[in-house]
């Protein structure tokens, strides 16, 4: 397939508006099962370290399941608070969304039983190939007008009994997803100034 | 921005065919400066932990590095040659295009030198949003008709120290890009039946 300049100008449009949507942002409207099917359909045709595939998708509703999950979030959270209570803006953030969007999606990575090519030498390889399906994920969201919160401030271990994963399987996102009521036009955590955005000759050089 | 239906299937065809490269299918043919550019802010656009932004992208094009990047890749893959002794077909696959490819990418992680947000609780975070940036990358080479490939048959420590990494840097990913003469239909190792596609319901399940 040959693409052509109004697909390029689309996908710049799909990737710099995407963005990580809180609580705030969420709206109480269900994702239709065509639209989740398109979004997983997307991770699984992502690259994969010798075509490994070693990615499961644990798409979630139980109420009881994301009550869990927020009080994980809540107690992990406690301790972030502690950590930068230097900086008071921190206590006022909303980080996550588990309650507030309608669907959440548990990404997991499992190591693989065999050898697996590209894998020899650097062993990280499973995992990052899980991290290039999420990507692709987020970008399929944002084209379907569905927000993706990344929860990351969790203990791993209880979210994984939490949402009864697979023996020895490792948590890689914790995702949140729903309709919003507005993608936001920059990240908040720049438009909070906690943070300044890079330039482009900090973050390249060339040889 | 409210995203239409042929958007939608823009998306979807940019994602299912965009391909792993390697040295077998770049074309000798230089990519401009504008092209690289636009790869390059695709990645700066991903999500990163906190707005932590902790990636570095060097762009190669001296040939003396890519010559001891392909050496390493020859040692790293002697190896790999006998754990897959037993897969006779392992010998003849064509693995990395570091050579033919006009452009290699070092993708690296710097360690932010201060608490993030979000990676108070998992660590790995801040390598995760990397690789987001390199699934970016991945998506708009494959809308720019620019093929990819993801070696990582590679000694990190021996990379980084060949392109002269700042101190404390992770490789992530050394990148070939470069035109190609196609992208092939399926990824080559199904192809070969190196291994099987996973089914969509063997990845997924639902709580």
């Amino acid at each position: 397939m040959e693409f052509k300049k109004n697909d390029i100008e689309t996908l710049i449009n799909i990737i710099t508006s995407r963005r990580d949507v809180r609580g705030n942002n969420f709206l109480n409207k269900d994702i239709e099962a065509d639209k989740i099917e398109l979004i997983l359909k997307a991770a699984i045709s992502a690259p994969s370290v010798g075509y490994s595939q070693p990615w499961e998708f644990i798409v979630i509703k139980d109420e009881k399941i994301k009550d869990e999950i927020s009080k994980n979030f809540e107690i992990e959270n406690a301790k972030a608070k502690e950590i930068f209570k230097d900086r008071e803006i921190y206590k006022s953030l909303k980080l996550e969304g588990i309650k507030e969007a309608p669907v959440n999606i548990a990404v997991l990575y499992k190591h693989p039983n065999e050898p697996t090519i590209g894998m020899t030498s650097i062993k990280e390889m499973g995992e990052y190939s899980v991290v290039c399906a999420i990507q692709n994920m987020w970008l399929m969201a944002r084209v379907l007008n569905i927000g993706v919160g990344w929860i990351s401030i969790l203990n791993e271990q209880k979210a994984l009994k939490t949402i009864d994963a697979p023996k020895e399987s490792k948590l890689i996102a914790y995702l949140a997803l729903g309709y919003v009521d507005k993608f936001y036009d920059e990240p908040e955590l720049k438009t909070v100034k906690w943070k300044s955005e890079k330039s482009f000759s900090e973050c390249v050089s060339f040889r």
